[in-house]
């Protein structure tokens, strides 16, 4: 089942498409979508067919690469893509890298490095877990979401490979239910011991003293810090606050929004009601922010920043 | 759609069953299970058919007096009913109660009796409500799971009643939903405004300023206040507390067990991992314990109650 973990497989250019792996199909099915221009494209992030913003971001350079290939309108399909998902910066992020040169090549050493700075995180996350640790996670910060082997998952791999991770919690993450479906799978397949909670019982494993600490990835972090991530990850960041666990953020710097002087400035996308309950009146945020100031540490493939984050964050890094 | 909410079709006892409307299969369906002996009746206790600690105390004391009546063995009803689930003590309670007199007269008793507790309840914690409230509960502490009218819902009816409720956030509660399911169903009965959110959603909308007061249920209340309710709610009584929102219990006194001094001698039951996830390891504890002294009051039939809990919590009261 690793196999469905290389980065060719959860994204890749082919001639004429972009080929995505169907994340909402997992973990039943391994079925790839071909999206052949970048409306096609657009609509495989917006129904979160590929999804994490990371692994959205290279989606989007290849979806620029394979618009200059087949000679489509480039000024088109950047704004096409940029449209699909208004909360993860990382496709901006790409998108502009690849405007001055939207080649092949260009989009296939965004995705390669984007799998190395998870590494590089991995390394300087897994110097943060405790021996033996118990670690709870939300949503999926892994290799499904990153293009490859993962921010949050990375750094707990990286921790694993170290001998030093006894536990997984993972968050089910409703609506879509990312943690038990996608990260479940990826550590299934790491073999590394987790168990699946509902999102509401990550409280009382805290207060049972079965969590040594939190982390999870982000959709977008704002200068000083301020983190938007998945639906329910402020409240992780309370809760660990309450019972004195480090809740650790990690993420490649392409996630850091410089544009964004605070929280405030991060666009949360509602979606459809009817991801929550098809039957009642809903309401359905797809991201909260947590404020920096709940934040033990940021880990970027540059290395652990600490508060005050306005400081201490660096500046987003290109590609080489 | 009200007439669903009628005590008679939540549970009511015929001449040769206990009728239970399924809760399982609300709100697609209205159908009713007909449990002919305590075996039966257990099993649909276990099932979640009917679920809610005093519907449970109700649906036993039903069961003890179907078993007086088709002159079965009431000890072993007794023990097959108490064994059925075992959080909820107002199942104790109300197989206590009709041990000694185990009429039919004396269930329909108890069950007006819980049902006029939680009238007097309601009044009781609409007056800790502010004008206009915005009121966020989880699970169902409805008219389904009480039997009538409600505890934690009784509460918003009361308010509502008086004018007094803008807006109420429904947790949806996973694993099983019983707040999209089943508390949005009687709001919309009730024609209360409102919104199911996911479980994670409840700290964001705190955060929004968009909360004024937490209303739940309680499965078990300790003598010090400590209470055992639907996972997630120790969560976000701790959220409440940080967010500086009142938070508030509602529960007849027949939830409170006077044998237990702390949190720490109730038993949380354990279901089933495949009710979270069919497909990779889970756990799936379905109660957790909120401390007292998150706890802003415990309200009961008989009044608001307030912390020093072991003092001010009154013993709980039999059926007149």
């Amino acid at each position: 089942m690793t196999g469905a973990l290389d980065p060719e497989r959860i994204v890749r250019l082919e001639e004429d498409a972009v080929v995505v792996l169907d994340q909402r199909r997992l973990p039943d099915e391994l079925s790839e979508l071909r999206c052949r221009d970048a409306a096609e494209l657009a609509d495989a992030i917006r129904v979160l067919a590929v999804r994490g913003a990371p692994a959205i971001g290279v989606a989007a350079a290849y979806g620029m690469a394979l618009a200059a290939a087949t000679a489509a309108d480039l000024d088109e399909a950047y704004e096409t893509l940029a449209a699909s998902r208004p909360t993860a910066v990382n496709l901006r992020w790409a998108l502009d890298e690849m405007r001055a040169d939207p080649s092949r090549e260009r989009a296939r050493r965004i995705h390669a490095d984007e799998v190395e700075r998870c590494r590089r995180m991995g390394a300087h996350a897994a110097e943060l877990m405790p021996p033996s640790a118990r670690i709870l996670t939300h949503c999926n910060a892994g290799g499904l979401a990153t293009g490859g082997y993962g921010s949050a998952v990375g750094a707990i791999r990286a921790a694993a490979e170290r001998g030093g991770v006894a536990h997984v919690w993972v968050d089910e993450t409703r609506p879509l239910l990312q943690g038990a479906r996608l990260t479940a799978f990826e550590l299934e397949a790491l073999g590394i011991p987790h168990a699946v909670i509902v999102d509401g019982a990550a409280a009382s494993r805290m207060a049972a003293g079965e969590v040594d600490v939190v982390v999870t990835g982000a959709d977008r972090i704002a200068r000083n810090g301020d983190t938007a991530n998945k639906i329910g990850t402020y409240g992780l960041a309370v809760l660990a606050r309450y019972h004195a666990i480090p809740f650790v953020i990690v993420a490649p710097t392409s996630t850091i929004d410089p544009a964004a002087e605070d929280g405030a400035a991060i666009p949360i996308e509602e979606r459809d009601g009817a991801e929550v309950t098809g039957r009642f009146p809903a309401r359905n945020p797809a991201f909260d922010v947590t404020p920096g100031e709940l934040i033990s540490a940021i880990v970027t493939e540059e290395g652990v920043h600490r508060a005050p984050y306005a400081a201490s964050l660096p500046a987003p890094v290109s590609v080489r």
